[in-house]
């Protein structure tokens, strides 16, 4: 069944509200938003955790580069604390606890916001799941905000802490570089899942054509959909990055950024191959059932097309007219057979030339 | 049936007619055009309803914001009279009084003139009527004219006594945003409740696809295109806005618009998915129907198969030969029935072989 | 049957000629040319009939705007002199005597030459017939060229006669507009009237779904395209009128202009519309001649499988064996139809759980 | 059969070779190539012919006009001594020398290159054949290269000759210019030419739908992809010719270019239309054929569904139970006659009801 | 069977680590790496194989024109090296060790990185396979990475040593736009290649449409999607080089560099051709299997009408009635008969006269 409201977020909390008003629009969700600071640069590394959010406004002023990562976006005024704080506008703060956003970039005075997706695929459900990961991106911090918690961004964490590579060495814009990257060579993980389903469907079809394979199909489709929906204005935030007067993105970080470009434009192509392979699926489905339509026909056809002549030859024999000289020849009988024989041979024979059998 | 009049509104009341010439051109309408006046400030708020126009004239030079309401455009002389007095341009006036127009922006010396659609879903019909709102901002008034009364507009109302949020603060130019952003904000509410359509109707798709399911996924089609036709251009109108070089919006203003923006990117994303859906609706309708002609031919084949070489037999034997062998055997009845149970095993065992059963 | 040389105008007659070269190159025509010269300002208002084309050159001149229409453009030694005197460029006057050309716009320096198409629709042959319409707007003069006499610019005469609107006020720019505004409100009574067509089509289509009914639909679908043709160019001439440098176009008739345009572009969107009913009337043609071969298969299968067994049976005890002994059972003729009534019973059961009843 | 080779000229001779070298990459071909010169201004014409290439190097220095026509293009050395003693580029010497170019314009500091397809029409075989065409533009000189002898410069020559039109006062650009003009016009003659083989096709498909009418349609589209990538890259050379900054190029010839490219524009809309015809077409064939399974269908249904029931009631009273009191009523046999004429009728009354009869 | 994998390398290897990790991401691979040299200029030709990536190092800085070509990008160290010592970026290095790019050109300070596909064509599973080829342009220096050793470069080595063509005149740019040429010639090949596949697949269609012809049609549609993946960006790579404001491409070459932007249009616009072929392939193959089933519904109709009615006739004449009159007459039985062969002779005609014989 579709589940239309993957497409759609209820927004009814929201309708007749005043835009900026800070109202969580997601799924219900219990449980703690958790707080998390790395602090870092060149030399020295430090990672904190917090439970009140009032904790971390220190590291905003502070000369090093600063992550501050929060997991749930749901409670209103820990958003909104931190939005005053951090002087985040209104509409800002709405959007992170809105998950139903499309991708984008927007270019404040002081800071660039971005929002994405982070997606995951259900291998039971055969489902792309998505969940929304908003960034603000200041002089010397970087704040990222997660639904709920993930593991995609611990390999930066890791690398972070031991330094390897150069982002110890670079400004929170490579920090917010590696965070996009992160997302985005995830999303090559999902493509290679959905790739094995669509391989596993194929060998179905070749074997057995089911009305469900077609369900199948079509639920392909539109996880295709789904994240073509998804990735796609991904292309402009990341273009928008790239392209910002902002002083907040160095140069340097700029030739990083045409990789993630080229990432997402290789996502995309992808995921239009596996659309056109699902299509000629599709296409293969259709004329599987037509050829099977086309056997039954034909054993149909040839089994009527063989007794039917038959079965009247035997039923003008059975006639009962008084005067039938043939019935009372001796080899009547056996002659009505042989010439029966002769008609199924000559039938068998002309299925064969009209390669039927 | 099509109703083909919902995309052509009749025009012939105008055809050689002058243009600016304001004649009402939608459906007949019967009472009268309500008129209502919102005059607010920081500190105060006024609530008025007039029988005349021209008592609410005077709030073209107060320094309040004044926001005036006309319920009712089939009134040519009222609208007329109000173009009059705030000088608009003859074609405004006619445009306000033509119900069929698209939405659209334009730019006057001292106002901005702004036509868009106001939607509503009728869940009996299954069909979404639309109704235009037509806007005039100008220096520090906002004149909204509705063909009838509406309830969407309530809460802003409620907001602006209450003064909630931004709005008491803010100029005419955001008024407007929030006109805006309450009429797109109901297009989720259609969205969502046409949304339910689909799935509803998917749901009768896999028990029972009958030929008039089809007509539901077109009908359905059909209001997605109505629905586009009314929702594309307005994503024009609000970057128009955004990019306009008039000082009637505020540079504050413009952030706020760009909050719709997004939200009209979405709605026309989800109105995309929802056609894919019903493509595929259509797809499987059709590969339903194909799939149940398979199974009726299955059934007949088998029939025939199994029953036309058992009778072609029994046929045989009640030939009328006076010399049949066979026939004069004891056993030869029951070796015959023992014959044609054979036929039927092989022809059960060849057809589970096919997978037929 | 389709006329392809609706799409092509027969070009023989100018192949191997030199550009420039006023050759009538529409359907042969018989009679003459009617001159008419209406010549207005804000005071006085002449219109006059004239048979030689040297009779109203004095008109260039004036100081009043004289709008010169010529009906006919078949005779080449009329038009060829009038673009002598006028200073036309060659080639605008094989334009205006080559009946085949797309919607264009041409500026020149003392004058702006317009070429659009004049639609009607035949009701009887179902087809939408189109007249080529040349413009020329000079300083204070417009020449219009239509193919044949026709009604759609009466209401413009009517209107400069009696003085209605701004034009007699305004220069012939806005004449110019007004021709324009004519002809695209023209469009949209044939599109109403195609409209009723497309309804009238569908209600057949629900009654009884013959081949002529495709055959309907396939030339409602050519039709659109013609339209389409016709109409699509017609965006960039008044968007290039809008934006022309020319000083023949004044400021206050651009905001004109931008009325038509947004007519154009309302009919290009209910071409579109249409397009997309005729499609999805299409596949509802094509479905319900699926679903008829489905009732059909479904009637077949019902009768063979009810009858062929019962067939059987009878054959069964009509063999001749002489041991046989149901035969001599004194009730074997009855519960043998009591076995095939209960095969009825139970076939009907079994065609009402599939559905099939 | 599809010739793939139409659409890939072989180009093994060239590859591994540097480009620029001049290599005759089109079908073989023998015979000589023929020169030819015509020499104008406005008070004198010549023409000559000439055998060896050296003979027209003078024309390059006059002052008049001079137009080198070469047929043949298969000779390298031929077209080397040209292009040293004329300076082409090498690239140029090459493209003119392979055949399977899109047309496309290159500008060069001294001449302008220009390449085109002429077009003609094989009515035997239902195919278009291309012929290239290239065009040296220089400061008072044109070079026109063809595949071999044509006659659609013949009108030019006779121009030229008798000093028709504007063509002897103006210059190269002109005369190119009328190049262009005269295989543009053929290509209206071609499309009127597929235009009645659609037009016959047609009126077979609706008397007899063959499997080879879809083959016909099937080669027709084909023949109008080969146009379309014929004709459509020709805008790009026509609109860059007029945008071109080259002194080669005279304001006055751009207007006329114009002319050509409205032309142009139109053999496009023609194709396009042709397209949609044909696939309305494919449509209608798909459509009869299934219109044709249904009329089988009925048939066979209606003689099964009434004589399968009067067998199955000849069968029972063909049983040979001892007791079957029918048997032996006096007008039994008669009774049963009458109850199967009794079914006749009212299945015939079903089906009419049908709409089956 | 899809091969998924094709269109998404693995890149589980590189999930987590830092961007500009340099990992070689294709599929295993022993065996050593090739490096060789061949340094020019208008006097000398030097061509040398190196072992130690080190060794070539010296070339960097020489007045002649380097290149130095390396098959095989497994080896991390030695690309690493290579990268360090010419200064390349980390990005740079780790592409040219990813074969899953899409083609691409980036301009850095001071050389410029092109990425391309070399493809190649597998008769047997006729599949297209593609290699990537990566180009580092310098000041007087070209280095090209190849996943193995191929064959394509080998003209060019040829042309160089043998000083053919104006390659050893030229600089490095020449060079490398001989490398770009020499991969688009290929192209042409393999076009080549797959035509021929596409014309045998249509001859089988004609002959026999069996299952596996769709599969075929499906098959060579995927390489198409395949091919043009690879040659789609290829595009902007080359017109980016020609717009590219770098020193290291000389004027000259530019004009050269277009010459192979027209071959990739080509290649692009016979790859369009091929699909629209697929397309109308499928679409035949459709209509045959349709066709098929309507002769194998003819044959069983025509079988069904004319013996049914006259099984029929025969069950009525083998009904025991006391009391038929028509039994006991003379000729009863041969009248019977006529009677029957008219009714055949009948219904021939019939099917003669509705084209079904």
């Amino acid at each position: 069944m579709i589940k239309v409201n993957r497409f759609i977020k209820k927004r009814e909390k929201k309708i007749g509200l005043p835009p900026g008003t800070p109202v969580y629009t997601g799924e219900k969700k219990k449980g703690g938003v958790e707080i998390s600071v790395i602090d870092y640069d060149k030399q020295q590394f430090r990672k904190k955790e917090y439970e009140k959010i009032e904790d971390c406004f220190a590291y905003k002023e502070t000369s090093t580069v600063s992550w501050i990562n929060i997991d749930g976006v749901h409670k209103a005024e820990i958003i909104e604390k931190l939005g005053q704080f951090f002087k985040l506008h209104p509409l800002v703060v709405e959007d992170i606890m809105s998950p139903g956003h499309r991708p984008k970039m927007e270019e404040f005075e002081d800071y660039i916001f971005i929002v994405l997706k982070m997606l995951s695929y259900d291998k039971k459900e055969k489902r792309v799941k998505e969940e929304q990961v908003s960034l603000i991106l200041g002089l010397n911090y970087v704040i990222s905000f997660q639904e709920r918690q993930g593991d995609v961004f611990n390999p930066i964490r890791e690398r972070v802490k031991k330094g390897r590579g150069r982002i110890r060495t670079m400004g929170p814009d490579y920090l917010t570089h590696s965070l996009l990257d992160a997302v985005v060579d995830n999303y090559f993980l999902i493509l290679e899942e959905i790739g094995e389903g669509i391989e596993e469907l194929e060998e179905k079809l070749i074997d057995n054509s089911r009305p469900d394979t077609l369900q199948n199909i079509h639920s392909l489709k539109r996880e295709m959909i789904f994240l073509r929906r998804s990735v796609w204005p991904l292309r402009e935030v990341i273009s928008g990055l790239q392209k910002s007067a902002s002083d907040l993105i160095r140069r340097d970080t700029i030739r990083f950024l045409q990789d993630i470009y080229d990432h997402t434009i290789q996502v995309m192509d992808t995921i239009e191959i596996f659309r056109d392979m699902l299509f000629s699926m599709h296409d293969t489905y259709l004329s599987n059932i037509s050829n099977r339509m086309n056997e039954v026909m034909k054993v149909l056809t040839m089994i009527a097309t063989i007794f039917i002549p038959l079965t009247f030859l035997a039923g003008v024999y059975g006639m009962n007219f008084k005067f039938m000289p043939e019935l009372s020849w001796r080899g009547g009988y056996f002659i009505i057979l042989g010439i029966m024989a002769a008609i199924v041979i000559f039938m068998v024979i002309y299925f064969k030339k009209k390669k039927w059998l």
